[in-house]
């Protein structure tokens, strides 16, 4: 059972963008009242269209709703591209409300799927105007929804919290999107969280930001930053029955945010029939945590690394020399590294030890942890991604437009 | 027919440091009467001894030599490593002149192969033993050396030109090695540059660094630098008879260099069995040369651009949004995009193409070359990569250690 705040209704239905028939392909996500949305998106200068929308509609406290489409990104599309975005979120607004009380800016929108083709503006409005016929607050709408968003992932992306919060029960629940190691197309990365907890829009934004620096900015398949990625929270609005959370309500609040974003952010590495292993990478010893994580992405987006842990390979000279690349002053001299708790490179010497021991404990668990220290300052940072095997290859080299 | 500068001798034995029973993998070069020397390293924080050693004794004007062994790289090997390293040139010195009036200064060191092994020293000494019995001026001598580097290289790297300087008879010789698309361990990139143009040492630094910036330097595989990165040219000693090269003899003989290098460094990305693609990336219109270098290898290193160029698959939103997240700034609105000739995408909007005709000239030949300008600037960049096929992951992820 998925704890869905009150007072959002969801769908997700089948409108043919995507090719496979029957494939949700838009969602619609609905507030009953104007809520407090935050966004976080991606900083690549190619941008796509509904990204450009967005973004310059957050942080408010006026929106009423989330309108997704998969199976095409409206990414380098232009001029026409840009129309079309704004266009989805006029449709959504006058099919949620036919009176014409809603406005195409009190909507967010979101795209996913092939870049550099033109949406097909039709088939979204007529998925939208169904989708807008069939918004419901209970499970199957919430889960409809989420379908909608996706393009390869394998599973459904989902998470929710259930907590108190100063006497009040308290709701989070997210869903998000990403291509794991089978994305023939862009592996963009999509999540959408809701709670009833309020709160301002500022105030949303900093809480989301936070939540982003510490899970989906954490998370990598093969580091292509997409046009698209989009991550979004919707929040009730403040009342003066219900105000702000704040204090120790919000740290509490934030917390429980951080918790669930990592949770659904970790499910988006461990996607995919390609993936055998989810990797995470804990680096510690670091001058900061901006350094320590520029050390764990350089470690995580080696294809050497990656294709060692695949191979169950215990070649740890290619992790250190990934973090000695890193472009961030490490001291080799204190650098050591552990993986799955195996001591095997100690203050710049190599350590005996069995490589068949190390090998089988890679092979034997989904999950392969590497802790590498890299000096002795305080900056440390996580970060979790995939390896890298035959089946990535070979779906991402299909010939595919 | 190699065209060998005079007064240098070489040889390559085998010494069974590699596991292949006759592999060559120690190679000596000597030159007859000191020489002058230059080098450029690897930028890895995480160094491998060789490196250390050769790096204090370059530029120079007392060289004598190098000495090489393959099938270890003697990295991550701490104190012991550094000895070992600096032992290879002392035995090297005695070996060349059993008077003893060689100093272990007067070489220069390279490693290649698995990293975090102490180096086997028997076999090296007896290895740098025999090599010193066999060396020689001709062509044997200097393809038996250009093999004694070799790693996992399918083919060996040579390249060579002679042309007139100023009335003159000048040489360039060059060897290389790099794992290219099958390097089971790293793809460390050795390469030595001999000529007898004479020059003074700070000024072949200055050449080797400029043509360093324009061939090897522009080059990837899947962008793990190694430890061992070394570029080495060995030059002759200025005399009364023949001062050092100067003015117009300077700029012929740099743009002589510049070419071979790049002919050399085209070589790694090119070899393999695992590549199917040499591509060639070319970015103009960004601010600044540098710039554009980061743009073309944010492109290279992309898994997504890689794979799509292995299936011959027109994808070319992955080239477009890799050039967006490179870290420097681009004009997406005078962004512009051709695969092998034929143009995909321009100001931002994408032109029409028939898929099946970009497909078929990929997947018809060795060479892709995509030509992107992002911007008005007057920044232009050259880099040279591989694709990314499952040949590649299965060398790469077999248990090797």
């Amino acid at each position: 059972m998925v704890h869905l705040p009150l007072g959002f209704r969801f769908a997700g239905v089948s409108s043919n963008i995507k090719s496979r028939p029957g494939a949700r392909d838009v969602t619609l996500i609905v507030s009953d009242v104007p809520c407090i949305a935050a966004g976080v998106y991606t900083t690549n200068q190619i941008v796509a269209a509904p990204v450009v929308v967005s973004r310059s509609r957050t942080p408010s406290n006026t929106v009423r709703g989330v309108v997704v489409n998969s199976g095409n990104a409206n990414a380098c599309t232009g001029t026409r591209g840009h129309q079309d975005a704004v266009e989805m979120t006029r449709l959504a607004a006058s099919a949620v409300d036919p009176k014409g009380k809603l406005t195409a800016d009190q909507f967010l929108v979101m795209s996913t799927g092939v870049i550099g083709r033109f949406l097909p503006m039709e088939k979204v409005a007529a998925g939208i105007n169904a989708a807008a016929q069939q918004l419901s607050g209970n499970e199957q709408g919430f889960l409809n929804a989420c379908d909608g968003i996706l393009t390869t992932d394998i599973a459904r992306k989902i998470a929710d919290r259930k907590f108190d919060l100063n006497g009040k029960t308290t709701h989070i629940v997210g869903m998000c999107k990403g291509a794991g190691m089978i994305g023939p197309k862009m592996a963009t990365m999509l999540a959408i969280l809701i709670t009833d907890a309020p709160m301002e829009p500022a105030q949303a934004q900093r809480l989301l930001q936070s939540a982003a620096n510490k899970s989906f900015n954490c998370i990598s398949v093969e580091g292509h930053m997409s046009t698209n990625d989009t991550l979004v929270m919707l929040a009730a609005q403040p009342t003066a029955d219900r105000p702000a959370i704040q204090g120790a309500e919000e740290i509490a609040f934030s917390s429980q945010l951080d918790e669930m974003a990592i949770e659904l952010a970790k499910k988006i590495p461990d996607d995919g029939e390609g993936a055998t292993h989810l990797i995470e990478i804990r680096i510690v010893g670091a001058n900061t945590d901006a350094d320590a994580d520029a050390v764990a992405r350089s470690i995580a987006l080696s294809n050497l690394v990656k294709t060692a842990i695949t191979g169950g390979d215990p070649n740890w000279g290619r992790i250190v020399s990934a973090a000695g690349y890193a472009g961030v002053p490490i001291r080799p001299e204190y650098t050591a590294l552990e993986i799955n708790g195996i001591p095997l490179f100690d203050r710049g010497e190599p350590l005996p030890f069995e490589a068949s021991v190390v090998s089988k404990s890679i092979k034997g668990s989904k999950l392969t942890e590497i802790d590498l220290r890299v000096g002795l300052g305080p900056g440390s940072a996580k970060h979790w991604t995939t390896d890298l095997n035959t089946e990535y290859v070979r779906f991402n080299s299909e010939y595919t437009t």
